[in-house]
């Protein structure tokens, strides 16, 4: 096994320039869900993708919102692993902070790590997924066969919540059965180079909070109107924020909405120890820097922190707006007013019921009239340390001369809940060498060449492949 | 004198469709302060206007900011009207709430007032200003002369708080002591036909409050980063929710801003007096109709409402923007977040006093770091309601057969105190008859024909007219 791996990463590394072509393409291909814009697109992209690999069946899956691709590689292999994948991205609505344009995937220099893609949808997450293509393709090229079969399951709704993977899951269930476990092949190095596994994933709640006059039967109900007559007009705007500042305490760090804490289980034993092991090794400026921070939460402890960061659930306000927004001073009441909000939750809390607290919160201060719109919701999920997957990522990292950490949970969200769950009941890993930043941010990035303790493009490459062999071999 | 009014009343008729079509040109003419749109050519418009009346001199004062049209018309006579006028307008940001395109001055019909101009800068202020204009124009084509003489001064920053208008007065302060008194010709009738006269304003201090991780050195300091990391880092959205909500009491009415009252002087017995006088013939359909509202704040009696609406302050929100804004859920812990915020201040108050004591309420719950940005602000103003200027109006509005409201003061913002306080120290009235609507929202009006007790534009240029002569009747 040891010699076809070896095999492998030289016909990686011989290939790199074209492997990172095929990176770039994928992303300039647009494919904004939030938007709709080129989602489609970069589904047909995809699914010849998976057809130039190898895949005996290749489809655009239909749902109700964005076509799930599904490819099948059949190996004549004993196992099988589900491949999962997400193909769609963020705006670029944040087009000011931008140095590059964000959709031309231009490589930059960047010390130490040699060449980035600066690019929407570049760590987050096509250059991960093109990169496991690629891994697909040298291992194909250099020896004809996998070591396992694969199903592709990628998805055009991650950034929407996934709200209609359940909807394909359901519908391809059959199918999907055929897996004994669920891949999602990424790049978890932090910048330090730190390389991270994740066999579980926080839960969220995403949702809109509105206060308008025609609802509430007070204050302009059309249109915003002249501000002098504030003096004898209610307002939304003022009744969202007093609502609003009922929800958290004024530092906006713990949650005041009724019961909110009532199901967040308190971390066993071996969740505090695992948190105490990663906080020996917890650099606080591996953040600071990436995120452009002074400084976090307060906190009694390293150790305080990072329980908090694994093990705690959150309400964050990802958007607000009402009346007018523009330069100078136009003198208006605002008919309306409109804010976003999430929440990342933890066992056992359940995104339904923390929506019915919410709307329980607000009834019981006489908020009713204040409208709550789900925009998204998925529940937490965890895979045991001890499954072949899991030990599978952590030998490939090994085989690489990086130490894993494997970490309890992601504090993000993925849809690994819909394959753990009910029907399929299937371990999950999110696993894979390689770094990028600023997700969801102007001037994400994803590192093409590598260095200083930081893997290149065809670093993740070799994760993804070494991950097939070492589980092809553990479950043998 | 009579018999030159009736001979120029009879011009202002036979001349109608003409003056229509000069109010239509001047608006479709963009004037847009706030984004400085149109402005300056707007400006060379009206000097050019003020030339073709005759004026002896017209010119662009040029100002930091947008030109004041300075002109002068003398007639040889005893008596000197300022006439002020603002040529500037409000945004039109709000396109999806318009049902036309709002700068084309398109005629509509809208029962029971015949054809209506709808279009942004229609009543606030381009027709009212135009048909000054155009009486102006009929009295030089009957009569050759004016019963008085007039200076123009016509400001392009109203909608930016008449900002640099005390730099332009501090400048041509020589000049414009030879006027008696100042006159804002307006359209001053409500939707029921009720015709209102302003002998004075309330003041106002407009204002962004900005809280940012970069000047609070918590939370994110340059973009807005993933909102799973909300977990550990603080937010401040969330502290600018709090920092409001401590400004108002909970429905919003009541400003809690460290003494914010303090120097509120209670209405005396005849502002009291007037009050209950006014609530007499007070139609809140009216304003239901107008506003499209359904109720007021809360309150005892209309005459208490009616007391609030004159003789109180208010906090009100104009607008509030922080993070993602668009469609759908993108999950970001914003870096930063606006509100834009204006006061309308009664006597005693002062824009400084009352700015000094919003940073001060700030600074005292350890929002040190909110950034408080002044915007704009005026002092409001108040000229006694004996003065010629005032009874002039009251004449006028009679002789048209309309009996006029006196009203203690405009509860929006004009910047009469300048014109009131030194070095001028004038008397000031708007006045006119005519009727507009929704200034500063989508489909803003102005009645051309009239009906149903709503003068015209006819009735509005002979009020003006009419004004003209009984001031110089009232002064011989």
């Amino acid at each position: 096994m040891t010699e076809a791996i070896e095999r492998v990463f030289d016909h990686i590394d011989a290939h790199l320039e074209a492997h990172v072509a095929a990176c770039q393409r994928l992303i300039r291909q647009p494919s904004i869900s939030p938007q709709n814009v080129g989602v489609r697109e970069c589904a047909e992209m995809l699914r010849n993708a998976l057809l130039k690999l190898g895949c005996q069946h290749a489809a655009l899956a239909e749902t109700p919102g964005q076509p799930v691709v599904y490819g099948e590689l059949w190996q004549d292999a004993p196992k099988t692993l589900l491949i999962y994948g997400m193909y769609d991205t963020q705006p670029v609505d944040d087009l000011a902070g931008w140095s590059l344009p964000p959709l031309e995937a231009r490589l930059v220099e960047k010390p130490p790590w040699g060449r980035c893609i600066v690019a929407r949808g570049s760590v987050n997450s096509k250059a991960p997924l093109q990169g496991f293509l690629n891994a697909v393709a040298s291992i194909r090229a250099v020896e004809g066969k996998l070591p396992v079969n694969l199903l592709f399951v990628l998805e055009g709704e991650e950034e929407l919540s996934s709200r209609h993977l359940p909807y394909f899951i359901d519908r391809y269930q059959e199918k999907l059965r055929r897996a004994d476990a669920v891949l999602f092949p990424f790049a978890l190095q932090d910048a330090d180079g730190k390389a991270l596994i994740w066999p579980g994933t926080k839960g969220i709640l995403y949702f809109e909070l509105e206060c308008s006059g025609a609802r509430w039967g007070r204050g302009p109900k059309a249109y915003d109107v002249h501000s002098s007559w504030k003096v004898i007009l209610d307002s939304p705007a003022w009744r969202l924020t007093h609502a609003l500042s009922t929800m958290t305490t004024p530092d906006g760090n713990t949650v005041t909405i009724d019961g909110f804490y009532d199901n967040v289980r308190p971390p066993r034993e071996d969740e505090v120890a695992l948190a105490r092991q990663l906080a020996a090794t917890w650099n606080p400026e591996a953040y600071t820097k990436l995120w452009q921070v002074d400084r976090f939460v307060d906190h009694e402890s390293v150790e305080a922190l990072v329980r908090r960061y694994y093990y705690e659930p959150t309400l964050n306000i990802d958007g607000i707006w009402s009346g007018y927004t523009g330069e100078g001073s136009k003198t208006v009441l605002p008919h309306k007013i409109t804010a976003k909000l999430d929440c990342r939750l933890v066992p056992d809390q359940t995104p339904e019921e923390i929506e019915g607290k919410i709307r329980a919160h607000l009834d019981r201060r006489g908020y009713e009239d204040i409208e709550l719109r789900r925009i998204g919701r998925g529940m937490w999920s965890q895979t045991g340390f001890d499954e072949p997957i899991v030990q599978a990522a952590m030998r490939a990292y090994r085989r690489l001369g990086v130490e894993p950490e494997l970490q309890p949970r992601n504090v993000g969200f993925f849809p690994a809940y819909l394959f753990n769950g009910p029907p399929l009941r299937l371990p999950m890993v999110v696993a894979g060498l390689g770094h990028g930043g600023r997700p969801h941010s102007p001037d994400e990035y994803f590192v093409i060449d590598g260095g200083d303790g930081v893997a290149g493009l065809a670093g993740c490459e070799k994760s993804h492949a070494a991950t097939l062999y070492e589980y092809a071999d553990l479950t043998r």
